[in-house]
């Protein structure tokens, strides 16, 4: 049941990207295959997949034209890591076991292409099927939960600070909101903006958004502890080696865990008011912490 | 009085950037301080200033907020300056008279206030005062303008790929109306959207756009021969060094002043529905050719 709603949803967001990226032939190419390679490299799509499964859960089915939403919040998640994975920031050689964009592409062209995949993805939404309405206040979420405020580029440049650093709970437990659930909230939270979701339930999906998101990273965390590049599909024990600040560097493999499990059910407790309709999102969250390869 | 408006285009520019842009006290500290290090380093907020005097000229008066659209496209111009500035692009030392972003604050940090800046300027159009319609059609235009699709990243790219290759006119065009061209046009053409400007006058302030923005990158390559790095308060010559493809080097300098001249002559003639309404544009456009400072 899990498996097909996972799988559905992953060949959905990868028919919008395929339509709405430029195409490999476009000029110049350089770029638009680098974007591609990046953007087409095997990833889970989960922003895309839990942004769906909100506006299914809100509207009681699948509302037309959400997949693209799903893309443009794909394409947001690629570019950060196409920077993320640069000479100055992690450095990076892998990523999901393919060279990272600059290795394929090089340094100019990688920046450029990370540039150009969060140009995209304001154009796709900018022409999204909801009401303009609806569009803008979409917009402002994706553009808050990706933002230096609390937001991806803050957890970023807060991570890059922590490294061969002592860090307190706090920064840490900031790191991760910012860099990873505030995104993931975005998803939720647009996928509910665009099924029309009211106030209250966009709060409530709020909340669901950033405690999964928080166990998510968690979880990646604990894996690059504790699994091999090749399960990994990425540089394993990376954090370790830059002495960055993770759950379990500061608790522990085991206590870690337990934290991701609390805080996946405490989010699937925030959705009691949509009854059943909830159950996949809240199968969702066990999976995110759940996966352990 | 072009003098006044310049001025005073330029004052409102500031005010709405300083309000905008979060404060450089505002946590993580680096990237903030970053973003305003490049923002505030004396730009001449042209953009703005041509966005703002095009709504001016559709609605008769300055619309109330429109300087939150021109701050919102220099924040997209100045990202585009600290990425450009990095190592692995133009590995520029100087910014207008003073470091660039990654000489002051290191390349991590400068990738990501670039990032920010471009994030920021989603975030202040998607809560433009204008009506959702018309903040949805402004954004579509802004990130195609700064898109790789005939876009400043499609400029950026096919810019980098002319050093040291024998380029031909028509290359040599795409990037000048691709690099430069087509965010001043978005800045008309966005300035008219917001004064609630109908397909027909869109479509000739785009075209008033291209022009003058293509004017405007032949005019910047003469400077970059004739003038020095201090009267620049860049490194001059630079075009040269990198063998670059422009217009001076194709044509010499004297004729490709005379094709700015045309350009922005022509341009002017495109506005002639608007009537004395024009003016300013019209002088603007003058001004962008005339400035051998």
């Amino acid at each position: 049941m899990l498996a097909e709603t996972l799988e559905q949803g992953r060949a959905l967001a990868d028919a919008a990207l395929e339509r709405l990226l430029p195409a490999a032939s476009e000029h110049p190419v350089s770029i638009h295959r680098a974007m591609r390679h990046s953007v087409f490299a095997g990833g889970k799509r989960l922003r895309p997949i839990l942004c769906m499964e909100a506006a299914r859960m809100v509207a009681g089915s699948l509302p037309s034209g959400v997949e693209d939403l799903g893309a443009a919040l794909e394409m947001l998640h690629t570019y950060s890591l196409v920077h993320d994975d640069l000479p100055a920031l992690d450095n990076d050689d892998l990523r999901r076991g393919r060279p990272t964009c600059h290795k394929a592409f090089g340094e100019a062209v990688a920046i450029l292409a990370g540039d150009a995949l969060q140009t995209h993805a304001y154009l796709t939404l900018s022409r999204l099927q909801c009401e303009p309405a609806a569009r803008v206040r979409i917009i402002e979420e994706i553009a808050r939960g990706t933002g230096t405020i609390n937001g991806m580029i803050g957890g970023q440049v807060a991570d890059l600070e922590s490294e061969h650093a002592q860090v307190d709970f706090k920064t840490l437990e900031y790191i991760h909101k910012a860099k990873t659930a505030a995104l993931i909230s975005a998803s939720v939270v647009g996928g509910g903006l665009y099924a029309g979701a009211d106030g209250e339930a966009v709060e409530k999906l709020r909340s669901f958004g950033q405690r999964i998101g928080l166990a998510f990273q968690i979880v990646d965390d604990v894996l690059d502890v504790t699994q091999t590049s090749e399960q990994l599909g990425k540089t394993a024990g990376k954090d370790k080696a830059a002495e960055k600040a993770t759950y379990p560097a500061l608790f522990g493999v085991e206590p870690s865990l337990q934290k991701a499990d609390e805080l996946a059910k405490c989010a699937g407790s925030t959705l009691v008011s949509f009854g059943n309709r909830a159950d996949t999102l809240k199968a969702l969250a066990n999976f995110l912490v759940e996966r352990k390869k």
